[in-house]
């Protein structure tokens, strides 16, 4: 976790430092990924390449990579240099550097940064579930691209903390839930599962779009329709989904508990054929 | 324009670079402010000085100063070392370093960064007087906060220039105009001035703040209330303020004309209110 990327270059995170000209610095004007591995295999890749893609040219970026196959192979180098088998990377790409201004320069060359996170332990988290509270989704309009633009999201994910709790979802229109300020959100009730749609109001995780379509293989009802804070309360299980935790069962929700605390059966089987789905694309690697 | 400042050192700007873990150019966990100086006087110095402390006091930040003080000897030196009279001074305070997590760390260390950039010629705009467009706010819920999650703003302003105009006038409810991407908006209707008021929609400038105190103490009526695209097509005058371009008549309004393309009596009157404000400045510190 020593070494990181920086424009065409390894270097050691003390050594790795951008300009403050950078429009990511200044301006927030960037995309990101958090991408996970496993036996040093990239895990949902090409998920997260089609996401980045989409990110830059929602923001009408030029083409950080002469061929988005040198990403992969920069990855890798950083995996293989980190000597880790296991953890995450974070990917930035800024519009790069100018004299601050908000208009965009006509030529302008991406910053792209990496840097390697270790794997969390969540052995406790998965077995006892996590709590969450509510809150007003602060966030702007279009929570659709994935931004650096995240100061909302801190100051939330601050707030659930601050309540001891894990995570903080979000409410809009009084109290549609939105997603989490770092996960998607998911509840079950009478034997269906809900999330809210993918539009402008959600990012919509890649975690989400798989537990989407591996619901779906597997004959369990799914349905992307908003639900408020009302039928969360009373649904008969909730559970949250990101890249670095997966799936998470969720408990309690400010102070009232779901199926009394525990975690329910259909959020177990999820868990179970992510894990699944997850180990199936080990496999094809070895 | 040559110097900048970082975390207690004066920089060639080449060399002036941050760390990719802060938190600013990770999160947008950061504050800004641009100051104007005049004759190496800095202008309306103690309202920056008290929406900077607002803003970071907002954030929970850190104070990155032992004693605020310091920070005019800051940026007086580097007016001085850049060899420059007349220009804008941006300061910008991130929350600084730490491996990249939502959660804010217990004990951080604020990174404070400042560059200088060249007055512009205003004259062809003040003469002239400027088109803006109108679009939806996209920005999050807390405007007043000066924060540099400002991609909504760097769209929004792109927006304006593809359209051939100088400003973007971002709506709500409809059609409530909010204020510019970089500046606030105003209006004349029958010898009243209207703005909207101070509170989360906006960030609320200070030469919008100084344009309300100037009119009061010359008898114009200047009313702060929420307006809409309609009142703006049916106004007689408009204009727009900011820190970097003062008091800028705006005469026309997506395809509408403002009495018919010409600047109207009242702005011109608050524009050379607002020139003898900031000369008033200037000759006290003679």
């Amino acid at each position: 976790m020593q070494f990181t990327y920086l424009n065409g270059r390894y270097l050691h995170k003390n050594d790795c430092k951008i300009s403050t000209e950078d429009r990511g610095y200044n301006f927030s004007d960037g995309v990101y990924e958090v991408i996970s591995f496993k036996n040093k295999i990239l895990l949902n890749y090409e998920r997260h390449l089609v996401r980045l893609k989409k990110s830059l040219s929602s923001l009408n970026f030029e083409s950080p990579f002469y061929n988005f196959f040198s990403l992969k192979i920069i990855l890798m180098n950083l995996i293989d240099i980190n000597l880790i088998g296991d953890g995450f990377i974070y990917l930035q790409i800024t519009r790069g550097n100018a004299p601050r201004n908000h208009l965009i320069p006509k030529k302008i060359k991406p910053n792209i940064f990496l840097s390697i996170y270790p794997k969390k332990n969540l052995k406790t988290l998965i077995a006892k579930g996590v709590n969450v509270i509510t809150s007003n989704d602060l966030r702007w309009k279009r929570c659709d691209i994935k931004s650096i633009s995240l100061l909302p999201n801190v100051l939330g994910k601050q707030m659930a903390y601050n309540e001891g709790t894990y995570e903080l979802w979000q409410t809009y229109d009084k109290d549609i839930i939105s997603e989490g300020t770092t996960s998607n959100a998911f509840i079950v009730k009478d034997q269906n599962i809900f999330t809210h749609p993918q539009n402008q109001f959600i990012l919509g995780g890649i975690t989400r779009d798989i537990v989407i379509k591996i619901a779906r293989e597997k004959k369990i009802n799914i349905i992307e329709k908003k639900f408020s804070l009302g039928e969360v309360y009373d649904s008969d299980e909730a559970f949250l989904t990101s890249t670095t935790v997966g799936v998470l069962p969720v408990v309690k929700i400010n102070n009232k508990y779901i199926l009394n605390g525990k975690i329910g059966k259909i959020t177990k089987k999820i868990r179970i054929f992510y894990e699944d789905f997850i180990n199936n694309q080990l496999k094809k690697h070895e």
